[in-house]
């Protein structure tokens, strides 16, 4: 079983009816351009292999990296935990919106199409995963971070707007995340109720 | 549009299909019972109006009361905004658990049917939006205890034991809530395709 097939069209399909014996016609002139079972015909914005889905992909990477960048960039990170978390969980984003991204940019440039119900799963699984990592880290380190703004008022001894960059890039990035995440799963949960 | 709807029993539409002639006549006695489109035939274990998914109700109700009173019986939490954030998502979890399960109750009781699209729409976002909250919450009072616990080791000052549990009983709620969300979101996507 490919994970890949070439695109086909979906607007063919939606188009009017022609009369019976033409249809008839265009049907049999069709058969070898048939979707296989269990393939959703339509190509929301936003899923893998269409350019707003490679969009998302470099939009997450991007806020990842400068998640990554912020913290790390501040000397005493290292000494609590969340922080520790966060930068893993970026980096974890990192890795898996690059892979991502070069199999959109492969599957635009040769026109193939994703939506095989096998790589949409695990496009769906990835994306929980690291949507889950990146949220919750994000999450604790707000959690720190306002204890040291708000709680303690201990920002001149801290890089307070580094964390807070910090955490708000992870939050956003997380927020990339989730329409990837919805649109797969969406499709997979289209697709096996098409196939039943 | 009415929320609910009698049951209508998927197994006959199951049973092997009879000879033509005979499968006219058995359609057209059966019309009165036949599905309103965009319904799913399928009832999964521990969707909404099912034994089960009242079983999780119940579940995430009892975990986030348990959460709410182990936070909410140490002194201190009121000085940390992550704790009192913690709180607010486990009150505002009880509430929605509790609102479904009864509505789940009054269902099994009358045997009314609650796969209608509004309804599980209306529970999906409801479900979004109360695991996005106990899980954030969760976890950014666990950045603040593995803080006060493993980094500042101040865990004889403090009641960790109680913001352990409390962090604790908030991740196995939102744990909880993840496969109704699943299941109503599988759901939504399930009947807009069949409805397409």
């Amino acid at each position: 079983m490919f994970a890949s097939r070439p695109v086909v069209h979906p607007m063919e399909v939606a188009a009017p009816a022609p009369a019976p014996a033409a249809a008839n016609q265009a049907q049999q002139q069709q058969q070898p351009q048939q979707q296989p079972p269990g393939v959703l015909m339509k190509d929301l914005p936003g899923m893998p292999g269409t350019p707003s889905g490679l969009a998302l992909r470099v939009t997450q990477l991007l806020l990842a990296a400068i998640s990554l960048a912020a913290m790390s960039s501040t000397s005493d990170f290292a000494s609590v935990s969340a922080f520790i978390y966060l930068i893993a969980a970026a980096i974890l984003q990192c890795v898996w919106s690059l892979s991502v991204a070069i199999v959109d940019i492969y599957a635009l440039l040769v026109k193939r199409c994703l939506r095989n119900r096998r790589l949409v799963t695990l496009f769906f699984i990835g994306d929980m995963i690291t949507c889950a990592g990146t949220f919750s880290g994000a999450c604790a380190a707000a959690g720190i971070t306002v204890l040291i703004d708000n709680d303690l008022n201990i920002c001149s001894e801290n890089h307070c707007s580094s964390f807070q960059t910090a955490v708000a890039m992870g939050f956003m990035c997380s927020f990339c995340i989730a329409p990837s995440f919805m649109l797969n799963f969406w499709s997979v949960a289209s697709t096996r109720v098409l196939a039943a």
